[in-house]
């Protein structure tokens, strides 16, 4: 079939609208009708070509929200009609790391996405008979897709797609590592590094789960103001601490924080995130992504003493056991999407959405089919 | 009164067994006739005038077990005659750690036991009139010490001193490590660098909750023996693995350890022990002790993806709760002490003790009063 897609032809140029081919669905596969989708740094940082797993051509895109219009042969956990969110971390409930109890990384599919190729090693998007890679095994950057069945969260029928795409990946990711990865108790101090779209999300999931202190960190003042509605207790702004930011952290926290959170990519504030901690038992968790081959450090004294440093992936979630349950905190109103989204545009101004991203305009731009 | 100790005058030197001045205890103390007493690398850390917050002159020691023999005013949960462990981790049971359920780092002395003095700011011990330092709160390098009451665990009375005085230090250190900090499950692959003291309790303990691979990193093949008697499952000698030792261990453990330990104290190691572990879940424990200064480092991505690196102090054991349920565990056979304690000798002999740890002919040397 034909459908529309952003093409992503070489790296650094601008996407591309086109008409591109699709092939159906096949066993265990669903086809999908993309509605909304998001636009993320991670699609930035393979568009950019920085990204060493990154290929091309591709149709980019990990943050949708559509509807099953198609199922193969075998589906049974999804029907025609079902409102669904792609997932690009699947969850099949049969590998090891599903079985483990432990892990939201499910491997089921892991090599042939890595390789932008759907299960059976075939991609199914193409343009005048040359093959488009899939992206992150979503590819919602296109009005239709295809995915496998264990990569589809099926979510509540009156979810407005135009705002819980975002839970595809930003609100889950954010959101997930409080209380999946960190589990954060009631009456915690938490201490959030970096307040772009997964640092305020990461501080509304503290809100929501009762942290006492919830302190956020950056060097723009201008996040002060949004953070603070969405639970922030506490800014500091690194740029007007006297001497090191991390005796000060301490001391404002009274003793270190329970649970810290690097939302930006940087080794130096992941350093700074872990030994803000509280002795004895303060968790830092790392959810940015660095750049390759860059190295954390500490001494291992930090640790010796009780802290303790973990990284989350996609917040930890599960996606299609935990994704529903974030859609429906969302229509319950215990955390909010709607302020996160700043722009709402059509799929042909896809390369507006790229340049609000890179000026620091938008939180969140999200894209209509 | 007089008292029999082993003097560290000042680094580098012999210790000189003298008579020496102990003050009775005060209210919330203890008198303690130590009968036996182990020989540490910490002991000899501190002697060698490497560790910085080591104190001149002292009575060293810190492993040792003994009998209550007086108690000071309000003293309630020890009597005389009452076997104990000494703590050099106390466990005040009211401090903000102790209530945390998180750490066993009880910090209700801590202030105090670092510069080398009892609680209320005072040293007992003095030779002539010149004052000598107390060491981790312990100093059982002496035949008689006064101890806090929140730092004696109460023991049974058919525990052997000469025995059970490893548990104060080495064993609950290693067995502590798997049971409390790691919580290793039945089936368990754990991967243990470095087979000294600790290394083998790290085995033990992982033999004594069921993992089903306990594999022993040691360059020094002549430690493969007792390991195994220990329970260690496989042996690895990093001299005789071609290629990088980390992707062999992960091949070896069919993806990686869910549980690593570094017994060494090398922070190359410590980073080999941490991305050894399995992807999605394997956490590594750092037990030994870096140099000062000293950094551990890798690539935020192994944490990201699932591994998680933590640290372990006195084996995360709360020292009045768990050493007497450790002491146990070796009444019943659970685990083996007796094998480890290589040479027992009088108290006379303890420059011979040390020794014989710097030239690695013993495993753990007791010294008996």
């Amino acid at each position: 079939m034909d459908v529309r897609a952003a093409v992503a032809y070489e790296p650094g140029k601008p996407l591309q609208l086109e008409t591109v081919q699709l092939e159906g669905p096949k066993a265990g596969e669903v086809l999908v009708e993309i509605k909304a989708t998001g636009v993320c740094h991670t699609d930035a940082y393979t568009l950019s070509g920085k990204d060493p797993e990154g290929l091309f051509p591709a149709i980019l895109g990990h943050e949708g929200a559509g509807v099953v219009v198609e199922v193969g042969e075998g589906v049974k956990s999804v029907k025609v009609g079902d409102r669904v969110i792609p997932l690009y971390t699947p969850e099949c409930r049969q590998c090891e790391y599903c079985l483990s109890r432990k892990t939201n990384l499910c491997q089921a599919i892991r090599l042939t996405q890595g390789k932008g190729l759907m299960p059976d090693g075939t991609s199914r998007f193409s343009l005048n008979s040359t093959k488009l890679h899939h992206y992150m095994g979503t590819s919602t950057f296109a009005n239709y897709t295809v995915l496998p069945e264990i990569a589809v969260a099926k979510i509540r029928e009156d979810a407005p797609f135009d705002k819980v795409c975002y839970i595809g990946c930003g609100v889950t990711t954010g959101i997930g590592a409080v209380v999946y990865t960190a589990k954060v108790e009631p009456g915690s101090k938490v201490v959030v590094f970096g307040l772009g779209g997964i640092g305020l999300n990461v501080i509304q999931g503290a809100r929501m789960v009762g942290a006492e202190m919830i302190v956020g960190v950056d060097v723009n003042p201008s996040k002060r103001a949004i953070a603070e509605k969405f639970g922030m207790t506490h800014f500091v702004n690194p740029k007007e601490v006297e001497g090191d930011l991390v005796p000060y952290l301490v001391e404002l926290t009274k003793g270190g924080a329970d649970y810290s959170f690097e939302c930006i990519g940087n080794v130096n504030v992941m350093r700074q995130a872990l030994e803000c901690c509280h002795k004895g038992w303060g968790e830092s968790i790392i959810i940015g992504v660095a750049a390759a081959g860059e190295e954390i450090r500490t001494r291992p004294f930090q640790l010796v003493t009780g802290r303790v440093w973990k990284g989350s992936a996609f917040g930890g979630a599960r996606g299609r056991t935990d994704v529903p349950k974030i859609v429906d905190w969302y229509m319950e109103g215990k955390i909010n999407i709607d302020d996160l989204i700043t722009h709402t545009m059509p799929i042909e101004k896809i390369n507006d959405a790229f340049d609000l991203m890179h000026k620091g305009e938008s939180i969140r731009t999200v894209l209509t089919f």
